[in-house]
């Protein structure tokens, strides 16, 4: 039995959403045409824009369709630069890499907003920064800060940060991939005037996602073709994944509740890991319910993830879009990680579907294997 | 009972595909972690890339996943600009609006290709074009030619303007959405440098595509973030999806023998349609086999579609993708077409699954329908 503890890099498929995909996999019909298949693609597509839209309180006209994060990502980032004269995008040092990557893509000026040890974005040093922004003289600029990070699952001070940058005549982007159908995620409260989104974060299938913009922010389309999304994203729509996109959206919202069962999950692997010697990322923080950020010096993050791979636990080192790095990771590196705490950290998440047994699994699997390290440090120490 | 002739919008998605998918979405897994689950993940990628591979003959190393035809085709004409110097883009009169759209948005000069009354491209007009081009002085170009048109079907010189292109020292670009599946597509072949397809319109799902680019063209990444597909195109791996193409794909291969099949049912309709006043669009060149476009004056598209419909046979006025737009097909206009037979226009269009029912309702509803439409007409003008 595989215990499945990697759910911020990727989530698994609700069944139910398995079900509406296969189901409407079965139906002909694209949904920019006018006979009766083309009409009941488009009833489905607009029937989960609404399950979205209701999913993070976005206004009317403001879930637009895309392939996923990385493509709402770039969207954003990328759109909004003539309508806006955006001359500057000021990113958190916490970012995704497709936020920082597709911000340095731009080909604007690029600066990097600090984190605090806690984990949270200083805002502080944003507020010093535009005290003396000029917008009219210096161009526009838009601020970039996630909703909850990735690794240590610390949630941000969004509303803030918004207010900060558009009392400087800024804007401000948020990814909320990883914190959408996790915790309550309120668009029009954040105060964000761009925001991502992904399904396959939260039960949804991969290779949709979402961009919600007002419908009266100008935003320079990126794919140009056909009509789809009101002309602000065309590509024939991938109906059944939106399907998908939009049930997952539902029953994420209705299980929002189930956020502190998970919590006490996260804390018992956390008490745990506490117990064997490890320390813990953000621990002080409000987090995502599911995920814990821990070091355990010298059990080497790749160490950690192959010992627990054999015994039938999936966890990551660092974020699952940058496998294969071996160097630190830059959200712990921000947070003034070095040396030893920075390479022995591993990420364990959780989800919609997680359980006592792979709590409990984690929990006689890893003290266990540290301890084995520590005992093997020892001999080595003592020979 | 329905009858489904609007393939060129989009293909109904072959069983065995739905089932892989359906499959594929019950196992968890990033393709790019590393633990058991996100290996198994990494296979499916790659299996399935293989499949595409083999679909289109394209070198080891050059089947880049995308989220489908539009994307494809943006990252194509984006992609290039900068490691290829491109200064100039010269459109063929009746590429997809996903060409000449994101052709426009490079913000490159974009000059149009004109057609032959016949529905081909005008390569003498091309070679004319590059005789005197300069690419030293003047700055690369890229030549983008699609494969088959997706309203008339019609097979394009794809090879030929590869060479005029390449003698003259720039890029071609083939947009192969309409053709791969459906005919035989060999990239190797084509000489296109780069090339676009997409799933959904050969029994695949949608939101999944490829770009087909050898592994030593440069291409500057669009989508960023990720390690993924080699760092050409991040974005976590819409697994599932993949998993469907790739399936699609191997099938689709198996069956290009079927074509011979799928051209008789369709030239079955056209005769009828002939018979009863149809004029035929690219009806003497070469096209794919399950493709009709057809002018019937005094009837028009929206109404042919509309009267179908209610028959119970899907059919397009023009291409699904530009569906609401009332201005006459821009395909039909670059062949001479002129009033009532660009606004008379349909395409019928077959696939994998279509029978000889399908034909045969046409058959029986189009000419009658069209017939009844004619009868009013003499009546009103005798009145």
């Amino acid at each position: 039995m595989r215990h499945y503890l990697d759910h911020n890099a990727t989530a698994p498929l609700r069944p139910e959403v398995i079900d509406i995909i296969a189901e409407t996999m079965r139906h002909d019909g694209n949904s920019l045409s006018v006979h009766e298949e083309g009409r009941h693609a488009h009833k489905i597509v607009e029937d989960a824009r609404e399950q979205v839209r209701a999913l993070v309180n976005a206004p009317v006209n403001s879930v637009i369709f895309t392939s996923g994060g990385t493509e709402s990502i770039h969207y954003a980032l990328h759109g909004c630069l003539r309508p806006h004269n955006i001359k500057r995008i000021l990113v958190s040092a916490i970012e995704h890499s497709a936020v920082s990557a597709n911000a340095a893509s731009t080909g604007t000026e690029v600066e990097i907003i600090p984190a605090r040890a806690s984990g949270v974005v200083d805002l502080d040093w944003l507020k010093d920064r535009l005290k003396e922004y000029d917008v009219t003289r210096e161009g526009g600029f838009l601020v970039c800060l996630m909703f909850a990070n990735n690794e240590t699952g610390v949630l941000q001070p969004v509303h803030e940060a918004a207010d900060i940058a558009h009392d400087a005549g800024g804007l401000l982007f948020c990814d909320a991939a990883q914190a959408a159908g996790k915790v309550p995620v309120n668009f029009v409260m954040s105060g964000a005037d761009m925001m991502s989104l992904t399904g396959h974060k939260y039960g949804g299938p991969a290779g949709v996602g979402a961009l919600i913009a007002g419908p009266n922010l100008p935003l320079e389309p990126v794919m140009r073709g056909g009509g789809h999304e009101s002309n602000r994203r065309a590509g024939t729509h991938n109906v059944p994944a939106i399907a998908g996109l939009g049930l997952a959206s539902e029953m994420a919202k209705q299980s929002l509740a189930r956020a502190g069962e998970i919590a006490a999950l996260r804390d018992r692997m956390q008490d745990a890991a506490i117990s064997a010697g490890a320390k813990i990322w953000g621990g002080d923080q409000e987090r995502l319910p599911g995920t814990l950020c821990l070091s355990a010096p010298g059990f080497s993050g790749e160490t950690q993830l192959m010992t627990m791979d054999l015994a039938g636990i999936a966890i990551s080192a660092g974020s699952a879009c940058s496998s294969g790095k071996t160097k630190p990771s830059h959200v712990l590196t921000a947070m003034g990680a070095s040396g030893d705490d920075a390479t022995s950290a591993i990420r364990v998440s959780l989800g919609w579907n997680s359980t006592t047994k792979d709590a409990d699994a984690f929990i006689r699997e890893w003290p266990k294997a540290y301890d084995r390290i520590k005992a093997r440090s020892q001999l080595e120490g003592a020979a």
